[in-house]
């Protein structure tokens, strides 16, 4: 380590971190800072949320007996400085690559992670299980969630909160209020919040609150003379502390959570409080580089960027569009055409290419947080009133709405279109965020239509065919990040319910290809070529229905059929595939054909660089290939 | 209609209810009381729920102008009365059988009914998105949604509230609070706000908060009167206006919900007020009928009843335990014999059988609410920390929790039991309840062992075994109602991990059954053996690991082999078995031969009675055995 870390060099674990005497920890939290910065980017990753959260993560650490003591973090993304000082700091350059550290927490990882996330909302719970788990052998540890006030607005913590306050065990959340989710946040109570905090009156309050365990100030009488009357009825003034309060919980703060002397003083004070503990701190995403206070939700994750200027150390002119910018294009489009289509996005308005389409039409591109569930009904009940919603919401955070997609949407049969961003593999972000599972649990309900385009300007066609052409639910679902070629609106046309495209007719083998792998395929056919294997490719464009004339018709012409999928095997494309031609065997009564299937196995896939991910599991054309080459024998 | 039905009897839509003086309706909900108790005691319905809400649905039809005004119940189960003034009396002894009408709310079956459900907690969003569809499109009506107190301890409704609240649209949430759900509900905020109800000062605040529109009472004052300090700090009072008003909705109540002429007076005042309105009511459950009302959980759902004692007309001695009954004997011995042993239930204690574990073992057993996701996730952080739970929950409400499976469970390839009660058709709750999505979800998860009993012992053995012979995350799924053969301790065994089970040699054809086919496949053999065919038996207890020397031994004796899963073909058992021999076929370089899979094609699946819905889907024994006499061309 350099000499520029004459603290953090000492910490190859917490306790390292708990010999320090508490006065040097403001420079031990600076030095972690610059470390991340210094590191993060270079290398890329998650910045904005680890820079707000050192100096609670340090007061953590250093209070409490870790990893004796749980600390169950929520999501992840502000799970730098804690692998930083958890013996991972000289990994931490490593984080996200293949091999390398995860960009989230893993029980696997360390023995200080206590528990795994990625997805919103599930510490509260988790974190009560522990308590309980604890309870009931006798252990005496604490069990403590932290999560941030993006991930408050997901049902699963309130179910949470809700079941914690009767169950009274011993439990410490502390919410980590930054006023800035990965989008700005969508919520009725916190609005309300934030309301009451900008006030004067409040302001003071807060700094009189607690300035010593259970000293309380004048809260009480203050808060009582802020009653004020609206139209209509009386207006109640609740503050965050009545509401968890109500919940069971004790309540305290908030506190300023960029200040380590305050942190550590009120966690020392509340630590051997008996029942569920409630502490909400305010801190500042990105907190200590200035390019990230300045737009942090911009520097919520970033790639290589130059730490001064915050620009791209890789220029990404003449790159082809994201499909993220594809779809946010096509959005609006329709959008500025049809007062009837509406877009919905659970907290990821940004990251589905939606900002711009948001700015031009507020009135119809609905943020509703992250609550993947109520975004699925909310379009639902639009949908049963003739409007035509568009659901946003990534492959693998659509696993939340399952039931709602069922439930809600296909046994109403209403016509409701999914754009699943991220589907396949997504690279750095790990087995959390992979969209793998899409192909499978979406085949599986009724009335469902399922696309996935080749290239950028299919995915422009497939989501206004979706919109215009079909009248039941359409997903479709599309990988994270470049597309194929450029899109343009001269050429959008409908694609014919059910229809898929031959790309190349071929004699040994048919390559029948999904979304992202029909570029991989066409790329397998021209090293078969090289090989004297002449191959068909075909773009199926659907899952779901399958087409079953172009299945009929390659069945006859070629004695070896692939499926290629970037997803899972159990339940996907080729499943249905090897399904439809056991039947048409049946039907038939002649002999199979086999297939084969190229997909993911039944395992959870780690992180890494997409294409070092596709090859790891044989989807690469030259894997493909290979494979293919052996089953005609040739060498 | 007999004469006894004198306002009833006129009323054939809510139009001819408008009609009615107010005063003669207190008559008129006495007539639908009488009317609904005769008739569901005959024929067996959701009784409680109903009861309570008839004063709330004769007064919302009698103030708002529907079907032009929107009424949205959650879950549906008290929606009788809804059904019986909105066109659907006379159909009422039809109610839940097969070709009548629904047990749940359906747009299909009435312009009435504004949207479906059967899960709960789904209602504010539903309503939120006919609230916007009708602002986008310039329409003037009335949105509203009716939710019980057990479905707010959903997640999914804490989600919509908050959208509510900032989206600030016109919308009525009516919430129905009887202070009983399916179970006592485990809620930190319900028990809070009982706390305060059962006070004597607010029992009298509540009666003075509104007596006209706007007239607030006494409430400010004494409210802020009730501050009280608890140890460890100050315990600041909340009331559910003041929840409610935070979250951004105007609150009225809690008002007597059955008092007729007090709710159609207060929906007059407060139906055109601007932005979002909270009215919070208090009714009875199973009000008006005195064995209802003296226990209301018993009553929520009934069969044929004798209206004077409740007793069962149908003596119910001598059948066979329900599944329901074996495990939750199966759990308690567990439970009694192993501290590190918990059991998990999502508000349904009573509905999987453990009612009488839960009073023995209070401190093991839990009912979290109605909050299928903090269950499973709250299951993950108890399995992380070593104890080992059984999430005891039923198979269409497990959807909602598919992502924490995931996400919190299988990718940390923790040691958890699910327990999948109503697995496979359900009878007459209908598509909503069917269990037939559970195999297809659960078998594309890594790290998932499925297994599904063949009769009452090995539902006690699976159990034993998940518990104690594995390490990963076991899913047990099983039918809902009576099973088969009796269970004994004494025949307690471990099922070998991923074995199934030879129950009859054959030679022409092999079926291969999940669960509750089992049964049908031998009743199936029988009727072949009659006609000359030799079929063989196999109980998969496995649908996830296959057992493959089975599979592979099957498939070197038979020409023909069959699989039978009470579930949908996409994605299950049968799919599994298909895409094991494609490879095989592929390894072994030999032709394929067919499988036929029994299973439920890709459709949802009405109401009716078990056995009629089997048989409409072709799997009963005598379908089953004719359509394989047709593949050996036998008339």
């Amino acid at each position: 380590m350099s000499t520029e870390y004459k603290y953090l060099s000492l910490i190859d674990s917490p306790d390292d971190l708990r010999k320090l005497p508490e006065e040097v920890l403001p420079e031990l939290c600076e030095e972690i800072r610059n470390f991340m910065v210094d590191t993060i980017t270079k290398i890329g990753g998650h910045l904005g949320a680890g820079l707000g959260v050192v100096e609670l993560t340090v007061a953590l650490h250093y209070v409490f007996n870790t990893p004796t003591d749980k600390i169950v973090f929520d999501v992840g993304h502000q799970g730098y400085p804690h692998k930083i000082i958890t013996g991972r700091r000289d990994l931490l350059h490593t984080i996200r690559q293949k091999g390398g550290i995860s960009g989230f927490l893993k029980p696997y990882e360390s023995k200080y992670d206590a528990f795994g996330a990625g997805h919103a909302s599930t510490s509260i719970s988790a974190a009560l299980g522990i308590a309980v788990a604890r309870d009931l052998q006798g252990d005496d540890y604490k069990s403590i969630a932290v999560i941030g006030d993006g991930a408050m607005t997901g049902g699963l913590a309130y179910e949470a909160l809700n079941n914690a306050g009767v169950q009274n065990r011993n439990l410490l959340v502390i919410l980590n209020d930054n006023n800035i989710s990965i989008d700005e946040n969508v919520s009725a109570i916190s609005h309300y919040f934030n309301e009451l905090y900008s006030s004067h009156k409040i302001q003071k309050l807060k700094d009189n609150i607690y300035d010593a365990f259970g000293k309380v100030g004048e809260r009480g009488d203050r808060v009582r003379k802020l009653v004020s009357r609206i139209s209509g009825g009386v207006r109640s003034v609740i503050t965050p502390g009545m509401l968890f309060e109500a919940f069971g919980f004790k309540y305290f703060g908030p506190i300023d959570g960029n200040n380590v002397h305050k942190i550590i003083k009120l966690l020392q004070n509340i630590k051997e409080l008996q029942g569920p503990v409630f502490l909400h701190i305010v801190t500042e995403k990105g907190k200590g580089y200035a390019l990230a206070e300045n737009d942090s939700r911009k520097l919520h994750a970033v790639g290589s960027i130059n730490k001064t200027t915050g620009l791209p150390l890789v220029s990404r002119t003449n790159t082809p569009q994201k499909y993220q910018d594809v779809f946010g294009e096509i959005v609006e489009y329709i959008l500025n055409k049809d007062k009837k289509v509406v877009a919905i996005s659970a907290a990821m308005i940004e990251g589905t290419g939606l900002e711009t389409a948001a700015k031009k039409y507020p009135d119809r591109v609905f943020d509703v947080g992250i609550a993947e569930e109520h975004a699925v009904t909310f379009a639902a009940g639009l949908a049963i009133q003739g409007i035509k919603p568009i659901a946003a919401i990534y492959s693998s955070f659509m696993q939340r709405a399952f039931d709602n997609i069922i439930h809600d949407c296909a046994l109403q049969n209403l016509h409701i279109v999914f754009a699943l961003d991220r589907a396949g593999i997504v690279g750095e972000d790990g087995p959390t965020h992979h969209g793998v599972f899409d192909l499978a649990y979406l085949r599986m309900i009724p009335n469902m239509t399922i696309m996935a385009p080749k290239d950028n300007q299919e995915l422009y066609n497939m989501i206004y065919t979706a919109v215009y052409n079909y009248d039941n639910c359409v997903a479709v679902r599309y990988p994270r990040g470049t597309g194929i070629g450029t899109a343009s609106f001269s050429k959008l046309r409908y694609i014919p319910y059910g229809e898929s495209e031959i790309l190349e007719e071929g004699k040994d083998v048919c390559l029948i290809a999904v979304g992202r792998m029909v570029d991989i395929a066409l790329k397998t056919r021209e090293i078969l070529l090289e090989n004297g294997i002449n191959a068909g490719v075909v773009n199926a464009r659907f899952v779901k229905p399958l087409d079953t004339d172009m299945l009929n018709s390659v069945y006859k012409k070629y004695d070896c059929i692939c499926t290629l999928e970037d997803g899972q095997k159990i339940g996907g494309f080729g499943d249905a595939v090897v399904e439809y031609f056991n039947n048409y065997n049946i039907t038939n009564k002649q002999f199979n054909k086999p297939i084969h299937i190229f997909g993911y196995d039944d395992k959870f896939i780690d992180h890494g660089a997409v294409n070092e991910l596709l090859k790891d599991n044989g989807l690469d054309p030259q894997s493909i290939a290979d494979k293919i080459r052996n089953l005609f024998n040739i060498k």
